[in-house]
């Protein structure tokens, strides 16, 4: 074996992002991690045999990453999301007028009962915003066909009609960037679905959901994927990679860990074992909150694009 | 404020599991959260107002928890199931003549991916176990009559046909302890289905769990939860019980973190501003692994019942 | 590679602390990795020509561990000790008179801080408690003879004049199971010998530690080592090990995190590239509260003896 | 309460760190903590009444952060350092022309001892680049004097004699920079001071750096700290920020958790109850790992100096 010696990390003032992360691999642990996953990344979108899967868990929306990802979709960087309910909840909660507050996670939760405010960790929201959002998932479920569909076809009808440019909803349905999400139905905008289907005839087809994410595996030369938590999406992902050759790129970006078996803090290496990884797939494990990694990364390679 | 003096634990050769937990109550820490989880445990069963919610996600079946989850059934300690398909899946797996094996962490994935061995952490499962566990799904998914089916609907179904006195499915339906799994057809067993619905006329409506599951919730005076590992079963049954006017009862024991703002590592403190938790519950928060926190708990429970 | 099946933890009624430890064999994860541990730590007991080292970090005795550590030394369980000053401060607190409460983490710091009330995440040490503490301390280092003593030596000194059965100095003094705490002086107790310093002739020479500790590992066949967390004491117990020719056994006990490269989140596997663990070593990881697993693997091992 | 409305991280290609800094703060989660911390440091340091002190624990240099503490010396970012011994050890290490190198955590540990080579999580050290150290160690020991030394004062001498532009260690004694590691003996460094006392009259009185730490308190109107890890040095400034008022200013970094009770990962609202941290206090908690942070931080202050 053959090693490279640590130059440690450098820094000057008004360096930019990307700059700060090419100094960063010459560091160690999470600082160099990150600095590889940025390139690692960048490697996946130059990969025109790639299609870019991209797995989201997690508050991602209340921990203020809603442009990020929404830019990830412009700029081509994802082929195909997988995403909890939540995300989708929040994104639509944003466009409705709706909005997440500062606050901490210090506060008193009997009080913030009191006050009609929900906290998510260190983030607030207020009863007000969630009408918002109820208001604008029941309009828009109106001008959704009524017909059996999966639920990356809903989310595409919902995407159609929400008018917002900031909506990740939005892009995706304009770059055409199909997003799944198996597990929406435990989510607000699960509940506003099921509320509208007690009146009318509608309803999801989830086992159609693995026929289109099947069709899309089996048309790929090439799979790489981004985690950004685990959950539903991360396994969903990772299921139907096995079905694949196994994912050939893989990044994963999560504070859960390996050490009691769930899938969220499941090491990438683990997954080689199951045939969902390559065994030459390039990789990295990422132990941090997604929302610290990546504004860096994704900045990083929007420069480089 | 009044405080007690803390005794600190003592031990002695030969001492049961319950003198074990009665001690621990005098410690700090994690080791005191436990004793006094296992007194609200066996309070919540004590009360007959009482709907008890066990929420099950992680690899709690490959940690060796399937016995104490199936007792915990069979002695009326939970009245209704939330869980990740994955909990099934491997249930299943057992009773097809599957099994899970004893391995380790630092395993090489690569050989194991060689040897058609699969990784949870320490735990493995050989590729013939895989096998088994899809003869026996696809077996029991012809008895299943074609219609449309809540997934609560269709496991108690997939229960009446599962033909092991060990098994976590076939001690919920003969205790009639409903199952939900929201979440199900991301999982082996939702591959499974999947499969069987190409050529059969059936499928799963999601959104038919929501009215079954609200009924319940409905219909019960105080609501309890044991959440094992957070994930969609934890987000569920929280949900509902937001429909409710909160869990008066709630124990989580997690490994996962609440700083990335996730569900699954959100304290049950949080809950209370959402009105998901009453503001005087009476909850507990473990931050350990299932396996090491379960087995104490409930053969403590079980000898006081 | 032979794998054993995994049969799955039991439980009954009334089952002792030995035998649950015998059934979670049968699981996973930490709940296996327990139950190994307790074997091993019976193992090494038996080994004769086996020095055992015990390294205690972290707020053991504000966790309740006090008559758990004293009945290893009384019990033979340990050969040596190496720890922070905080244990043995506390120790000496509960010897004074003082106390530790029970309280919460969620408590207000500012109205602690009012009501002179120090918090140790649940475990409340009220003002007086630290006063009944320095009196006994300074009370103590005046019968302690005015020379150049190593940390060890002055420890043994200390258990020469605690008059308490209860206490860990003095049943360490009784059975001669030296204590040697490098960093001691970072603690209650470093700084009541610090005040005492100032109009004593009277030093601690910690250099001497490290010729005594040395004088241990050379004189010993074989080393095992119990590490309750990190820090110090894990490092010190190391170091000394890798004098020798590394760890025979190896059980580690810890919460802390491998990622960021500290020595107290460091895996036991890591150990053996530096030569402190043997290659041929039997060493097992356990992450969790050490506070959770002392007393049960104890117990354990207590009615084996 | 008054809350305000989070507005969403928004990045752009080539922006400096700063200015990614800046819109992190309209994040949430450990985004928002690591924009708020950067603003901190920079209030700090304009605070002319504030000393502040750095906590240096855990394995900074084998991070890659050597040259980001270098800077904040020379930058006047720092008044007062407490390290553990190791951070001294690896930058006399590199200084001696030693080096570390990237690998990977899963490298196989066994095959690392047979080549000797030391693995920290992913950073190696060969065998050579220690005995490069050790020559260096004992030729800069033969330099100091031989008298009764604190650790300061100790490693104040060993940095007049290192003649290294990159060295931590020469900066601070260029700067006049106070460094003291109160376990400094437990360490490598430590190890080669115990083997040079052997044969020189030569010893660390370390109860005398708590009367030079005692001082530098006393004389300073206001104090500040960035804790990087916990252990020794963080109790140690917390030990003496108590005989103070309390810290006015408080930045953690830290992986560790809280829910053992141990000091590294107990929070800093929990040091307000003891007095180490004033109820008026600025602080913020990250959890992170310091290596992904600092640099991010750092650059951002030196371009607002």
């Amino acid at each position: 074996m053959k090693f490279n010696r640590m130059k440690q990390v450098d820094i000057r003032p008004n360096m930019t992002t990307n700059e700060l992360l090419s100094t960063m691999k010459n560091g160690g642990f999470t600082c160099r991690k990150v600095a590889l996953a940025t390139d690692l990344l960048e490697q996946m979108i130059q990969d025109d045999a790639c299609t870019i899967f991209l797995g989201l868990a997690g508050a991602l929306i209340p921990g203020g990453m809603r442009n990020i990802l929404r830019i990830m979709i412009e700029k081509n960087m994802v082929n195909c999301i997988v995403t909890t309910g939540a995300n989708i909840s929040h994104d639509l909660l944003e466009t409705s007028g709706g909005s997440h507050y500062h606050g901490s996670e210090h506060l008193n939760d009997k009080k913030l009962n009191e006050m009609q405010i929900s906290r998510i960790f260190s983030t607030l929201i207020p009863y007000d915003s969630f009408l918002k959002f109820e208001a604008l998932a029941q309009k828009i479920l109106k001008s959704v066909p009524d017909q059996r569909m999966s639920s990356q076809e809903f989310l595409f009808e919902l995407g159609r009609y929400v008018d917002d440019p900031k909506s990740i909803l939005r892009a995706a349905f304009l770059k055409k960037v199909p997003i799944f999400s198996p597990s929406f139905v435990d989510s607000m905008l699960g509940v506003q679905t099921w509320l509208f289907a007690q009146t009318n005839p509608f309803y999801i087809d989830i086992l159609k959901d693995h026929s289109e994410f099947t069709k899309i595996v089996y048309e790929t030369e090439r799979m790489g994927a981004l985690f950004l938590g685990g959950g539903v999406p991360k396994h969903f992902i990772m299921n139907g990679s096995q079905l694949h050759n196994g994912l050939s790129y893989a990044i994963q970006i999560t504070m859960d860990r390996p050490e009691h078996g769930g899938v969220s803090g499941a090491s990438v290496k683990e997954a080689i074992s199951w045939g969902k990884v390559e065994t030459k797939a390039k990789w990295i494990d990422i132990p941090s909150d997604v929302t610290l990694v990546l504004p860096l990364m994704v900045s990083g390679v929007l420069s480089r694009l």
